[in-house]
C-alpha cells in the first residue's frame, strides 16, 4: 500500500536541504543540514538520517515515507552514486542511493543531478505542468539544464545526459570553464559570467558606468543589474551580451528537441527584460523558420527555496532501488513485535 | 489480425521508392516511379497507387498488406502532412498520410521525415540494433538527422525536432545555408560542403593540387575524395577541415542527448578514415571529460538502397491512421459480398 508522503532531498555545495512533501506538492515541513561538515561521506549519512527521523517524529511521519528521491550535482540516475563529486566533499563514485536506503531501514531512494531534479519538480508542480517536451535551464553559478522529451527525462546510455550548460558557444578563444575546456555556454551565461562579462567589458572599454566605483575583482551579476535598473548603458549592454549568447545557445537546442517550451531557473533568470527581451530576439532571430515563434521561453513557477526539494521528491514517488537490509541492521521500531 | 507485409515508400527529390517488406525486414520486391511527373498531388497518388498495386499483384500480395510507412523531406509524423515541401513539386501543406490511406481503401498510414525513417530502419534491422539512445547522421546533398531516445524516435512538440544539420557551427561570416541562415552544420559537412571547401581553399591557397586540373565549378565531393585517396595533400587536408567541423558539432551532440553511438549514413560517410580520424579525433577533443570515450561513431549497416524504404517500412508495422474511406470509394474487391 502507498503511504502518504515522500522525503526529498537536495544536496547542495553548502546546504542540504530536505522537506516532507505530500502527494499534492505541499511541504509539510523542512529542514537543513551543512553538506561540507563531514568529510567522512558515511559521518554524512548518520547526521543526515539522525536529522531526518527528528523532523519525521515532529510530524508524525515516521512511517508514512514511500520513497526517497534525492538531487545532487552529478549524481546518476542509473547507478545510484556520485560520480564524480567536484562540488562535494567526499570524492568520486560516493554510493549515493545505496548508503542512504540502507540508512532508512530499506525505503526506496532514486538519485539524479540537481538540473533534472528541478525539471522534475517543474514537470510535476510547477510551469511544465501538462508538457512532455521542454528544457530547463538553470542560470546559478553556472548552467545546469534538465530536457524532457516525450514525458521523460532525458539520461542518455550513460545517465549523464542534459550537460547544455557546456556547449561550446566560442569556439576560438572562449572563455576557460571549469569543465577544463574553453568557450562553454556556462562561462557567458551564469551569474559568474556576467561578472566575468563585466569585468571585460570594464576593461577594454572607456566608456562611463556606475560599475567603475565598485572594485572589478568583486563585482557581482547583482551589481551589474543593479546598476542596469538604474539605467547604466554598459550594465544593460552586458545583459544584451549575455542574453543574445543565450537565445543563440537556445536556437540549437531547439533543432536538437523542438520543446514547447524553456523554462528558466535560478537568480539571474530574474532579471526581467535585462535579459529576457535579448535573449528571445536573439533566439527568433537565429532560430530555422520552420521552428519560429513556437518555443516559449518561460520562468519557472516555483519557488526558489522549495524547487529543488520538491523536484527531488517527484522522484521519490517512482523509486524503486532499495538497499538490502540486514534484519539486525533494521531499527526496533520498524520491525514487527514478535511475542 | 495482422498480415504478413508492410509496404515502405521512400519519396525522394528525384525518385519515389516503394518495397514490400516482410517482418524480418526482408525487401521481397521494390519498384520506383519518377517524384517530380506531376506538378499535382493527387495524379502522383494515383500514380503511386496503380505502380504499387502493379507490383502488389505481382507477388501476390494484394491483401497481405498491414500498414504503409512513408519518409518524406519535412513529413510530418504528428499531422501526416508535408509542411514545408521545398523540395517536391506539390507545395505547402500536402495531406500526404489521409491522400495515400484513402487511394489504398483505407489501409493505415504513418508518416516521417526522411532522416528519421532511416534511424528507425537502423534501430529495427540495422547497426542500432538494441540501442536505446542513439543519433543517425545522414551526410548527402545536406545533413539530416534521426534522434532515437529511450527507444523513441525524437520528434518534439511540432513534429519537427531532429534538425541536426542546421545547428551553427560558425556564428561570424558563416556560409549561406539553404535555409536562409548562415554557417549551418550543412553547409560545411555535406557533399556540397566539401565542394565549397574544395572551392574555398582552391581560391584562396596556392599551393599545388591534383583538384586545379578540373573546372573549379564543377568540382564534387567524389572528385576530392578520389584525389585524397590518390595522396593529394590539399584534399587531404579537405576531409580533415570537414571532419573537425562534424567532431566539434558531435561534441555538443553528446552534451545534449549522451547516445550510446552516432550513426553515419549517406554517400560521404564512405569516405574511411580520410573524414573518420578527423571526425573522432575533434570529437574526443571537444566532449565534457564524463562522455569521453563513450560514444561510439559507426557506419550505418543498411544498403543505402534498401535503407530509406526499410525505415519507412518498419514504421508501417504501427502506422494507426486510416482515412475514412466513403463505401462507394472501396474498390469492389475490399468489400464483402452480401448476397
Amino acid at each position: 500500500m502507498s503511504k502518504p508522503y515522500v522525503l526529498g532531498i537536495d544536496i547542495g555545495g553548502t546546504n542540504t536541504v530536505f522537506g516532507i512533501v505530500d502527494a499534492r506538492g505541499q511541504v509539510v515541513a523542512s529542514d537543513s543540514i551543512k553538506t561540507r561538515k563531514h568529510s567522512e561521506f558515511d559521518k554524512y549519512v548518520d547526521e543526515l538520517h539522525t536529522e531526518v527521523m527528528r523532523l519525521l517524529k515532529a510530524n508524525d511521519a515516521e512511517d508514512k515515507i514511500q520513497g526517497i528521491g534525492i538531487g545532487a550535482p552529478n549524481a546518476n540516475y542509473y547507478t545510484g552514486t556520485i560520480e564524480n563529486g567536484i562540488n562535494l566533499p567526499w570524492g568520486n563514485n560516493v554510493a549515493l542511493a545505496e548508503k542512504v536506503s540502507r540508512a532508512f531501514g530499506g525505503i526506496p531512494v532514486a538519485v539524479t543531478n540537481d538540473a533534472n531534479a528541478a525539471a522534475i519538480g517543474e514537470m510535476t508542480y510547477g510551469a511544465a505542468r501538462g508538457m512532455k517536451d521542454f528544457i530547463m535551464i538553470t542560470l546559478g553559478t553556472g548552467v545546469g539544464s534538465g530536457i524532457v522529451i516525450n514525458g521523460q527525462v532525458v539520461y542518455g546510455h550513460d545517465g549523464f545526459a542534459g550537460e547544455l550548460g557546456h556547449v561550446i558557444v566560442k569556439r576560438n578563444n572562449g572563455r576557460v570553464c571549469g569543465c577544463g575546456r574553453t568557450g562553454c555556454l556556462e562561462t557567458y551565461a551564469s551569474a559568474t559570467g556576467v561578472a566575468r562579462t563585466a569585468r571585460e567589458f570594464l576593461e577594454t572599454r572607456s566608456d562611463p558606468s556606475t560599475l567603475r566605483a565598485i572594485d572589478i575583482d568583486s563585482i557581482t551579476s547583482k551589481d551589474v543589474y543593479d546598476a542596469a535598473i538604474t539605467g547604466d548603458k554598459l550594465a544593460k549592454e552586458i545583459f544584451e551580451f549575455t542574453g543574445k549568447i543565450l537565445g543563440e545557445a537556445f536556437a540549437d537546442m531547439i533543432a536538437f528537441s523542438s520543446p514547447q517550451a524553456i523554462i528558466l531557473f535560478g537568480g539571474l533568470s530574474k532579471s526581467g527584460d535585462l535579459l529576457m527581451k535579448p535573449l528571445v530576439d536573439a533566439m527568433e532571430s537565429n532560430v530555422m523558420s520552420i521552428f519560429r515563434g513556437k518555443t516559449k521561453v518561460i520562468l519557472s513557477e516555483l519557488k526558489e527555496s522549495d524547487a529543488a526539494v520538491l523536484g527531488a521528491s517527484a522522484l521519490g514517488w517512482e523509486a524503486k532501488y532499495r538497499a538490502e537490509v540486514p534484519a539486525a541492521e533494521v531499527a526496533p521500531a520498524n520491525l514487527p513485535v514478535v511475542e
